[in-house]
């Protein structure tokens, strides 16, 4: 063979078990594994939720949380009465007891139930709310100038000037940074605070057909009515409250990763959202740099403070 | 040129382009989007979890939970009534209150704070609880023939001889068919049940390095001190126990979704855990099978049952 052929049959033979490996995904039951290890596991992850607590922000119409130690539900003879709060001195472990007001607080996934009497409960969503493109519209330099500035069309056709359509069944976080003053409750109790327009909502669902969107507020819009989460909910279409830390995760290229608690006809959602992006973004952690297993020692033992909530505490006996 | 150098150059050209698209994750930041398209979008989604309900199985030295309507936590003049409840009716929504008296309900991800008092919360684990690879090891055949049965280290090494190494990093499922008598208060009651040895826990976090382990039941072995938990919550690994529908899962090349509520310093995770199988797994559903957006609507208006769930009732007024 000539050099050019040999170059050619070389770039075929050595392409050809490339595309072996990258082809594995669609048609081996290793497929998704290969994803895993060559796409997921150097990614960087960086977590949207707020850790909720016993004091935070809420709607004044809603009320707080209460944490406590678990009591025994009942006597176990020679072990526990029935009221003991279990402790690691006595018992060997400890767990907590919640007792939660409403289900729309913290960081939030709305299931139409919320709102609509014909709607989807928490426990109704299919398993395909998992894992999804992530799309980070930005508004904050718009806030920053407006504190009432709400998410246009034309913010949304901006976005996809510069990276392209939105995929369907994305999902669409609203980047405003007013979760940075979590929190402060008096920047909190401050109004107005930035929203997303109808117009962009409807615009996201019914033209670009994602799968929901997400904000940082606890309200979709300052509107009298929430004529935006009313058009949500009475349309069956759901929708993230609460998120954080959207300044750390790129405006297109990103997965996330949905989690929430599953009680029995939830109509809200003590949820959990994670960024996965590219391994070169800036922010994030990888795998290989928090595996998780095992996890880091507490700094002090654990004790409940005033509130109920465990945390390392020096000196504590 | 020849036929032959002519087929090994159409052969490199086509492969070309199809190892620029595979290898777009590594190296473009619309990489992990080509993953979704190409791998997850169409996959088979699982739920591995069970709803949690205000009566279930739970360990008796805990308690049930209770379900209620959340009511107004302050008055706002003109629209509510501190102590009213929310209704469709009278304020266009409603909201759920939890009094959950434990955190160890339902399907779990138990982190080792809930036993070690040096251990992290939930609200410490890392963003790369996020998206990893599932193993299921299949025991349901031996648990039929013995209740008690343990996973065992043979049984880790007999699936490794069928599937190839467990990926570090990876989440090991245990398969019992437990699950299957969930709703049923007198199987529940019974002992003894399916755990796991505590040699197979120490081979898979030793030996494989996994991120952790779950199992059917509430309790990972059948020993008097539940010697495996000790170990795990001790060593600072964690644990999902009470997954479901793990026979609707391959043993091999499947993903798992990670997900939880996140109360800060919180000893217990209400969980929620979806398997991503290969496309070609008769199990499951695909995002075009169940976008989630639209969601369906309910068969008739929701109203609280007995319990205080939110159910379709018919005839509700």
């Amino acid at each position: 063979m000539s050099n050019t052929v040999s170059a050619a049959v070389f770039l075929a033979t050595t392409l050809a078990s490339s595309v072996v490996l990258a082809q594995q995904p669609a048609q081996q039951q290793t497929g998704l594994w290969s994803v895993y290890e060559q796409s997921i596991k150097g990614a960087k992850h960086i977590d949207l939720t707020h850790a909720f607590a016993p004091v935070q922000p809420v709607w004044p119409g809603f009320g707080h949380a209460e944490f406590k130690a678990t009591a025994a539900g009942a006597d176990i003879p020679g072990y526990v009465k029935k009221g003991d709060e279990y402790t690691y001195a006595k018992h060997g472990f400890v767990a907590t007891s919640y007792t939660l007001t409403t289900d729309q607080y913290g960081t939030q996934l709305d299931p139409p139930a919320h709102w609509d009497e014909y709607g989807a409960t928490i426990s109704d969503l299919p398993p395909t709310y998992a894992v999804r493109p992530l799309v980070v519209i930005p508004i904050h330099e718009k806030v920053a100038a407006d504190p009432n500035y709400h998410l246009s069309v034309q913010d949304v056709r901006d976005w996809e000037s510069r990276n392209g359509r939105i995929p369907e069944g994305a999902v669409v976080m609203v980047r405003s940074d007013w979760y940075k003053g979590w929190n402060d409750p008096a920047r909190f109790a401050t109004k107005p605070h930035p929203g997303v327009s109808l117009d962009a909502l409807k615009f996201l669902h019914l033209e670009r057909k994602i799968l929901f969107h997400g904000h940082e507020p606890l309200d979709t819009d300052t509107t009298p009515t929430l004529e935006g989460e009313s058009w949500l909910l009475h349309n069956h279409f759901t929708q993230a409250e609460g998120v954080a830390n959207l300044d750390k995760v790129p405006e297109a290229g990103a997965l996330v990763s949905i989690g929430f608690a599953k009680p029995l006809g939830g109509t809200g959602g003590y949820a959990r959202y994670v960024a996965i992006a590219p391994a070169d973004w800036p922010h994030g952690v990888t795998v290989a740099e928090a595996p998780g297993a095992p996890l880091p020692k507490q700094s002090a033992p654990l004790r409940r403070d005033e509130k109920g909530v465990m945390r390392p505490q020096a000196g504590a006996k």
